[in-house]
């Protein structure tokens, strides 16, 4: 058998306010519990708390909704500047139908409501994705590896839906330290034939098996995940994002 | 911190022909190993050896392509038997441009080729889904289970793409006792406002889990994920396919 892959869930953070310091809080959170941190960890953090530690809130009450996002609120049954500011975070607009508002983020993500989260934030306000989840992912890399003495790639997660398959997956949205796709094409298969495109997503494959021990409602919004074998490069939670001019479903 | 989930590898199988009994050589492989079975442990078997054990396997040259899947094949550079194949093998064909078949397969899965896979198989074939995952799921739950005497859920999984992201992830194509989706609707967020939609496909991400250790090219075609606590119900892979009247990308 080989290693095992182990992930486990990192709780016992105090709620993130604007300008909290993600990577030492996390540390703390580590130190307290007496867990140990491994060269090679791979520490998978969800997208709201970064944001939350980035000030990435917006006051619904100061945002004036135009007649579209007015409109597309009335027939949805919507708030209305929550609309707004999920068109105002928005470079395209995907699919706006029967309620379901799925666009391309100023970033190229494409997703429900831009990453506009209206829960589990304070009343009357909305939470935005981090304006830069890789820049993100790198401050908290570098502050776990000075705190720990160690390599360690982080990823920051959001879930998100998918067309034709039913609920959300976790999915990594920025990257620091460890590269997003495991290519094997041209590799020959184990009958010595080459193999036809296999580009396997790992960092949205981490970022799902994070979300095992995270539970949205169970307050673990880190988690870490230890024994995988990743290649340690620069890299860009871009990379994920398919080209337009590829994607057949834009 | 809690519970830790671990991911298991599972290697040493023989190479599957049509007629295994895959419970049972998943089985002797842990023995061989000496490797602990735990009750609820989650099995995610690749479908590839399922299909093989379960004799999925078309020659190409009895195939007779299609007009169609001629035209196709000339455009693309694919052969045409290959295409014939996976056309059949569809409901219906969802976007065929540029080279790119996406289809619905006759589950009901919306995935490239109908799920049909000519690498890592014996020459001159091509290997299909199998005929009803959740039941192939079922069989090899039922040998494991009375191989170990304890209660396992079973999932067969296979690596699909996905608009708007790079690369291949894992997800659940049958799944026997585990309820695939988690409902977090209604309840209540940490402010105690109810939570908006949050159903999470914990068997898709269980399935990118076990990716993580599976590696396509390294012949870990099963593995087990331990320590998620899931609702062990039977269930359905089928529950993880988005309705086509609620699907706003067919």
């Amino acid at each position: 058998m080989h290693q095992p892959i182990a992930i486990l869930g990192v709780s016992g953070l105090p709620e993130i306010k604007c300008g909290a310091d993600l990577g030492a809080l996390v540390a703390q959170a580590l130190r307290n519990a007496r867990t140990e941190v491994v060269a090679r960890d791979i520490f998978v953090i969800a997208q709201k708390i970064v944001s939350k530690s980035e000030g990435r809130s917006v006051r619904l009450d100061s945002i004036e909704p135009s007649a579209r996002a007015r409109e597309w609120a009335e027939a949805y049954d919507k708030d209305a500047r929550l609309v707004e500011v999920v068109l105002r975070e928005s470079k395209r607009i995907v699919r706006m139908e029967r309620g379901v508002l799925i666009s391309e983020t100023r970033h190229g993500f494409v997703c429900a409501n831009a990453g506009v989260d209206a829960s589990n934030v304070e009343e009357g306000t909305a939470l935005l994705l981090p304006e830069d989840p890789d820049a993100s992912a790198a401050r908290i890399r570098k502050t776990l590896e000075a705190s720990f003495g160690v390599s360690l790639a982080v990823i920051v997660s959001d879930t998100f839906g998918r067309p034709w398959r039913e609920g959300l997956v976790n999915v990594a949205i920025g990257v620091a330290g460890l590269a997003p796709l495991v290519d094997y094409r041209g590799e020959p298969d184990s009958h010595g034939r080459p193999l036809r495109v296999t580009v396997i997503a790992v960092a949205d494959e981490i970022a799902s098996a994070a979300e095992l021990v995270m539970k949205k409602k169970d307050g673990v919004p880190v988690a870490i995940v230890r024994g995988f074998d990743y290649d340690a490069r620069e890299a860009s939670g871009l990379e994920l994002i398919r080209a337009p001019e590829l994607d057949l479903f834009r």
